[in-house]
């Protein structure tokens, strides 16, 4: 289990008055740390505010606490705590609130060490450190708060699926498992369970995938007017970006989403292990992501890009 | 963690001459259980045969150990081994062998105890108590048997999503991920990787998908030219069957593949935790299966299923 440094643990008991952050954007692991957290320090009696004044997922609406987001009552708070957060910009911070002390707990290999105090570990998702603050603090567990470290890391993780799942992982899931939550409800309803329209634009982009350069590339487009059918862009799930990543023989792959006329959203995704940097055609389009995914937008036919794929392919070779 | 009866520990221990055997159509968590419990055995300097005839699915065919497959040099056995095997019907057996001891180690709740000695617990998978029997014999783990266990566990639980999972899963997932495996490769390739002709068909079934009943019933047809336009139903993968329980108002799905002219291969599928019974429709046309899960096959037009489904939908109000 991850040890917690004593100048956090003791940072946390010894004030009383905290404001919750995230980032902009926030994910499952972002909105369910900040739930875990939040619940946490109120069961030790501590007064905890949220600013997470974001729009996220539907199926992230799954906790009491959420209630209590963006409602201060305050100008200044003793601890301004940044969750999963990995730099200052990144963060979605209110403006004219102070803090005595800005606190960072944050899972990412990129973080800036933007705040005063740190407890960043590259660990698979903010709510396993979040989990290991719990326990240092003695917090009482309850059923909300294991419901949101299950979804932090369920999310973070593609249900236990990617690189970033260690041996630690699994023993907090050992723990979280002790209480009567319905997991696998839950699981089914971060991972699998669509909407009639988002399922269709779903199967759409598989029936306009093709296979180009020896089926080592593939190029799916959904057109404006598949997506306006079944209720626009907005029903594309992420899954979608990676469905060419899940035939064996792509190692690059591209989904053009057609938002307006002749306007492309793209994204890229490159196989893990291949020698292959996706983000460099991103950058030249003037978006940006990383080697094994990026995106950016497009105003060329779909077909043009093809051959910047095939000289990223033929690049490693 | 759970514990192996001294008995069947004695007996393992004490057995020279062991085979290996499931059951019929041998899933992941038969051919990884038999992988690392054969292994496991054969550390211990125990000679080690396997009977596992059938063929099974390409994605299995990731261990060493499996070239010793059906290598049978005896006509005798100290020990017969059935693993994940619930039923002496349903296990897949040699004739003309015999052995001393017959011995069970089985997670089905229906298990008929067919042997002369069980282990038999209700756990997600048989590979959760292979493992507990090497950690009892105190075998050397390496990393084909990492991935066995893995193996055994992840496909049973489908990604660690279904109600099987405990607090017990995740320990011995903490205890697997201590050896260097790549994991996420090995899950991706049990749960996401498809083919070509595979994504494709996926896609057939989302595309001919449709909603009836107020959307509580869905039904998607693969025809028999559809089929063959992407390699036969060999290339349906298992998740077609549950795409319609993926949609969020959905209640009870089937899904059609025209395996023959005007002969359909039916799926259906009712989701938990509605009072349905999805087999006494399978069991009327000489299929079957359990509440949430049955098939059968069909000789007359899809759409004559219908008021079947809307019957069992209606029976719950």
């Amino acid at each position: 289990m991850i040890t917690v440094p004593k100048k956090i643990v003791d940072l946390l008991q010894e004030n009383q008055t905290f404001i919750l952050i995230v980032h902009q954007k926030p994910d499952g692991d972002a909105i369910a740390s900040a739930v875990a957290m939040g619940k946490g320090l109120k069961a030790l009696g501590k007064n905890v505010e949220y600013y997470i004044d974001s729009a996220f997922e539907e199926k992230l609406h799954i906790f009491d606490e959420i209630a209590f987001f963006n409602q201060l009552t305050q100008k200044h708070y003793d601890v301004m705590l940044f969750l999963d957060t990995s730099t200052f910009e990144y963060a979605f911070y209110p403006k004219n609130i102070t803090a005595t002390v800005k606190l960072v707990i944050d899972h990412h290999k990129s973080n800036t060490f933007f705040g005063d105090e740190h407890f960043v570990e590259v660990v698979a998702a903010c709510g396993e450190l979040v989990f290991a603050v719990l326990q240092a603090l003695k917090v009482p567990m309850d059923e909300e708060i294991a419901k949101a470290i299950f979804t932090a890391i369920s999310t973070d993780t593609g249900s236990f699926q990617f690189a970033n799942v260690t041996s630690n992982t699994h023993e907090v899931l050992a723990e979280i498992y002790k209480y009567p939550v319905d997991f696998s409800s839950l699981s089914k309803r971060l991972h699998t369970t669509k909407t009639f329209n988002q399922m269709k634009l779903f199967g759409i982009a598989i029936k306009n995938l093709n296979l180009f350069c020896h089926e080592r590339i593939s190029i799916s487009v959904i057109s404006n007017a598949e997506l306006n059918a079944y209720g626009g862009a907005v029903n594309v799930t992420d899954d979608v970006s990676n469905i060419g990543m899940n035939i064996d023989t792509v190692i690059i792959s591209a989904t053009f989403k057609e938002v307006e006329t002749a306007v492309y959203r793209v994204s890229l995704r490159g196989k893990s292990p291949y020698p292959i940097d996706v983000s460099t055609i991103a950058i030249k389009y003037s978006g940006g992501g990383h080697l094994r995914a990026a995106g950016f937008t497009f105003y060329k036919k779909p077909e043009e890009l093809l051959p910047e794929l095939e000289a990223l392919i033929e690049g490693m070779e």
